[in-house]
């Protein structure tokens, strides 16, 4: 079996219900299992049992929420003095109110996910823009879940941005069975 | 007189809309006199002349336009080196057709023009969470008109995101005024 | 008096030294007193009675410090969701091991502090290139102290950075000054 | 046999020689072809017959070369509509005086590329930290060959800034084998 972890920290509920479409999606690929955890249980063992790993947050002030960089900070930093996560496979997503019509920093919130994958020495798995639901919760880093209105009521993610969600993580799932059975990084 | 310079690229005319609002925001300061330019046609003494500068582009492929691009390389490289630009005042504004919920690309757009005023020693004016007009065409970092609709149709940049670059210019106008008097950056 | 706040998280004393630094800088400006405070301690008040800010962190997996997102998560939203900082002054600081010769993804992380000043709508303060110490501890987003080696040995940020950090900390005192008197953003 | 791609603009020669080792280690890896072109003369049926792309440029103020971009706008846009390069693989890598001493704006330069690559559906490849050469032309995005020295001397990119981007090539023929034969993204 292939484990993929997806890791999470979440307000009102808007990234949990995406981190478990993202479960359920990888969940869904052949000899894939999903084992999903908020970020403040997480620890190093549940990663290196990880052939791939998706990591969600909110978007905060423009970045990521702070359980998620405790957990980068304290859990990974470690794992990468040791080069142990090194040819896995990862993606990322977020949820956020969106405030303003660029989609309110979610940009860098997920670059700022994405550059822990990278210096984890990940595979990163973008999101392709044929992705059925794209239009609604996608931007090309990941899946986007858009929780509230113009008037920062939280609405809640799309069932569009849900799918999109769920579509990614099979996608990292179905890379992370083949970067099992492969070298790409070689001394 | 304040002169502020506004320089655009534009493909369909939305970035041209976008320019001419800001222009008519900074020039409805008092004492300020407001130019605009295309990249292809601004030079160095254009720079050199304006207390205050906008630059605005479309997003290509979540960054922008490389007739703007160009112009940052050929032009603005030369004052780079002479520390021509420094303790003057900028902000930046950007088109889109906004493919996928979170704004297709415009944030690392917008870094990558701010990056250049930061390099030129400028300082960056963004754009407040209160400007009339936020919710439809504004990031942190400046405005950002939608100018396609989902199925990438393009169908013209909003009358509010052209309110936004309006309030924009004025923005960046009144700080280049106060700019021109004061000596923020000492030896 | 213009106030003008440090704020900083710090592991070994590096980013501390170089807060101080940055302190040292604003006071030496006439009519501005500095006031330095860890992001465990800083609250809301401490921000809404400053012109100018100035935020710092250690680099870690290529972000900022959770505990210094924490405080923008906790303090910096609330006072976003009030508009209370807009036309205030700002600006970052960072120090990391710099492991790989291109600095280790200082330039995230300062990014991320950066977003979170334009949120708030505050006035961006860079570094400019002819700031004296810039070849050793400048980026144009900000100072950036080196506090590693080659091997990830803690050798301690150099004298140059802290002048970086002292002559970027003068800036923003400056630009705080002026900000105190002036509208910038306009309704 | 797989293609891979690697695509560059040079002013001075340096990305030339990055992207000439980029190459030959691309090419040394079994059933690898490597193709090389500048960002002139590379079109869509270069990109179309690759399994794997690297891009690379010179860092100008703070981003990329505006040919580079210009072979983005022109070329990758029209791939991008049509869905043609998803599940590629791809790397990026720069080269700069790296003016400042974190690097001089050398991560957006990064994102810029690997922005088009993630809006191109394309897995990415990221430099793990122990690839040898890392400490000296190494970012967690890809490697990084100073040109310069601290008085903006060109002095060329050093050898061991050349291994990496050797490294870096033949991790993105590895990868590119592998998805040639591989399904990542389902509909």
């Amino acid at each position: 079996m292939t484990q993929v972890l997806i890791i999470y920290a979440s307000d009102y509920g808007n990234t949990e219900k995406m981190a478990r479409a993202a479960a359920e999606g990888a969940g869904s690929i052949d000899t894939v299992s999903a084992v999903i955890k908020t970020a403040d249980e997480v620890d190093a063992d549940d990663m290196t049992a990880s052939q791939g790993v998706l990591i969600g947050s909110p978007v905060h002030m423009g970045t990521i929420d702070w359980r998620v960089k405790k957990f980068i900070d304290t859990v990974c930093s470690g794992l990468w003095i040791r080069d142990r996560m090194i040819g896995r496979v990862g993606g990322v997503f977020t949820t956020g109110g969106g405030f303003g019509g660029a989609g309110g920093g979610a940009e860098i919130a997920m670059l700022s996910l994405l550059t822990t994958l990278a210096e984890l020495g990940m595979l990163i798995v973008p999101l392709p823009k044929n992705t059925p639901g794209y239009t609604d919760g996608g931007l090309q880093w990941g899946p986007y879940g858009r929780s509230a209105d113009a008037d920062m009521e939280n609405v809640g993610v799309s069932d569009a941005a849900l799918d999109v969600a769920r579509r990614h993580g099979a996608n990292v799932a179905r890379a992370a069975v083949v970067s099992g059975n492969a070298d790409f990084f070689a001394p």
